[in-house]
């Protein structure tokens, strides 16, 4: 029998997911669980774009072009320009989701055996499409004490080798929520000019930031012009993670060249999505103001409820939807999975009765934070959790984590 | 300025898509141009399935599973088992198009440097994907005046090396539309267990086989169950390319394992394309035998009209609906794109009035055999054309060849 590659080896199970097969037995069991793990909103997603699905009028559902439709592009620069982001379509490739878009950028930028630096703790997916490339990730920690703020600047010079390539972030972040502040952006600049390194930026949460600041994209950093990628995603902005649509941007045009030539073989990016896609852009100021307002909502609610647990400590994330949690105990992923095959909270109290009638118990679903890091022993007792959940789920999820950890912690 | 990646140098264009900007600027200036370059079938998808998206009862478009929804692979496992192929949904990992696993097969059979064999010409999209994943891909050349039978299997063996590590062959054959028979599927069997190698077999065209006998899928080859991966769509088969849904489909468990902790990376395949997907496989047996009988017809059709233009040969193919024919130019490239940029045909006798208004003039596209070819040289007086047109368009496309090869040749 042939061997899988080595790759195959050490791609790692996506933390978010490697959990699943324990929660799918204990929903099988009628099990209520809290999935604070994956960052999958329960918004609707725009009733235009359902509508625009809805009413297809296509008979054939055929290839659409490789760098995705032209009026959908289009409209993305007007999107884009509410940013300060000044774009032409032709900067824009439309991709399989952000996820492709990224391992686009990695394939265009890098060879195998390329080093790329990131943040610790960082997207676990990004490890994956790293292998996938086979390209090697170099990490430089940020820490929960400074609320993961940059590292200092120094510590990613120190990391550089005559292998490395190029510099990934993920603003604001994922997992950490952490929003790079324009000086930090400005150091990574400097970095990424000086050593002619690449900096890829996925911004997918740019919508969520609640600093009170205008977002700053690294697609408006002067003079990086040529050194920019950015991805990008409609998923998480419109509630429509399941149409796969994406974008990679770059003014660098042989970058861009590059990339569509591995997006000609491919083909097309999902012609139904980007449907979804284009209906979603415009004349949905609205929703998305309602969507800002409630997530907002919803980071002050899960936060302080979180930070008042015993022993549980979370800086507060300025965007996106997730944070970090450090939680006492000395193996996260243990209590994860302990959560998801032992504990079940069985006080219906605050339930409704239609609920009752069909659960076993309850319990919550977390990621735990060492697969987003890569130092071993990092993040053992951090999880990540996401608040994209109605507040009264949030509420009942962190009640049931303190009874969990109440309960772990007296085994 | 940072580099582009070596393998971002090497990727080849699609031989597919590489002319369409002079298509997109003769179709600018108003010039009709019929489209053998491709294989977008222009028959319609099931109405079920277009139904099946229009009744969408969803508020919010979410991620699928990472392997993709186990109702639709359920349903797969009834339409693999129509061509004796017994299969569990575990087998199957649902991907974003044929496209994706490839992709996934050669990630988590191969490393970078690795070696697969396969025979020229071949499907050239092959080629861009083995760049992406840095592996090397070793041809043995079929040859045209042996109709693109498999080569014997001695000139396999001549190329296996310790760096081999599979063995991918597209059946029936695009960009021949050669049909492998049980003998040469045998053959290779034999080889792959000899030299312990994986059997990829990229399977998309399986209902179009027009040589009366069943289909013999290498999922049916016994002794080789560890050894095989099939790659497979629903674009063709239901003319519903642009919703981005295939299969890997192996009995393998490692593979499978190690291709879903990729997919997990990525998340989930399209929801919207799995939909479709799904209404797509049951109660659309006259739908399909429609479609196989209009695919037959036109391959007759069209082949006997192609054979009869003087200097072009082409064998008959067995099944898809491509066919690879030489034609009487040195440089087919060369010839193709002059059609596209300076030849124009201008006489209106045969079309309808209110396409005569439109049009400045009427020309084809074909994808030049070169880019379907590793060996330097070869096929350079070929081309690749897909017979998915309706036959009024055909005879006409045939037509406006003729003349274009006299004109050429008169140049």
């Amino acid at each position: 029998m042939p061997k899988i590659s080595e790759r195959g080896m050490i791609v790692p199970a996506s933390p978010i997911r490697k959990l699943t097969p324990y929660a799918d037995a204990a929903e099988r069991k009628g099990v209520k669980i809290y999935h604070l793990n994956i960052g999958q909103p329960d918004l609707p997603t725009p009733q235009k774009a359902l509508d625009a699905i809805r009413q297809l009028d296509r008979t054939t559902l055929e290839y659409s072009p490789s760098q995705g439709f032209l009026s959908l592009r289009e409209k993305l620069t007007g999107y884009y320009s509410r940013f300060g982001i000044n774009l032409s379509p032709e900067e824009i490739i439309m991709t399989t989701g952000g996820s492709e878009a990224l391992l686009l950028a990695f394939l265009s930028c890098m060879d195998p055996g390329d080093e790329m630096i990131m943040t610790e703790p960082g997207y676990a997916n990004y490890m994956s499409f790293a292998v996938a490339a086979g390209i090697k990730i170099v990490t430089v920690t940020s820490k929960i004490e400074d609320g993961f703020a940059l590292p200092p600047v120094e510590e990613f010079e120190e990391k550089i080798t005559p292998r490395t390539k190029a510099i990934l972030i993920c603003n604001p972040n994922n997992p950490t929520g952490y929003l790079y502040s324009p000086e930090e952006l400005m150091q990574l600049r400097d970095i990424a000019l000086k050593h002619d390194l690449y900096l890829i930026a996925d911004e997918v949460y740019r919508e969520f930031v609640y600093s009170n600041k205008p977002y700053m994209s690294v697609l408006r950093l002067e003079g990086l012009e040529k050194n920019v990628i950015v991805t990008d995603s409609m998923s998480k902005r419109y509630s429509e993670c399941g149409i796969r649509v994406g974008m990679m941007v770059t003014r660098n045009k042989s970058i861009h060249d590059t990339a569509l030539k591995f997006c000609q073989a491919r083909l097309s990016p999902p012609l139904l999505g980007q449907i979804v896609a284009e209906a979603s852009i415009e004349g949905t100021e609205e929703y998305s103001d309602e969507c800002y307002k409630e997530y907002l909502s919803r980071r002050n609610f899960f936060m302080e409820k979180l930070n008042k647990i015993p022993g549980v400590h979370s800086p507060m994330p300025q965007g996106a939807f997730y944070t970090v949690a450090a939680l006492p105990v000395d193996n996260a992923e243990a209590f994860c999975k302990w959560c998801l095959t032992d504990f079940r909270y069985k006080d219906g109290k605050g339930l409704q009765k239609e609920d009752l009638e069909h659960i076993t118990g309850e319990t919550i679903m977390m990621a735990p934070c060492d697969g987003f890091y890569s130092t071993p022993g990092l993040g053992s007792n951090q999880v990540r959790m996401a608040y994209v959940l109605r507040k009264k789920d949030l509420e009942r999820a962190l009640m049931i984590l303190e009874k969990a950890l109440e309960k772990y912690n007296n085994l």
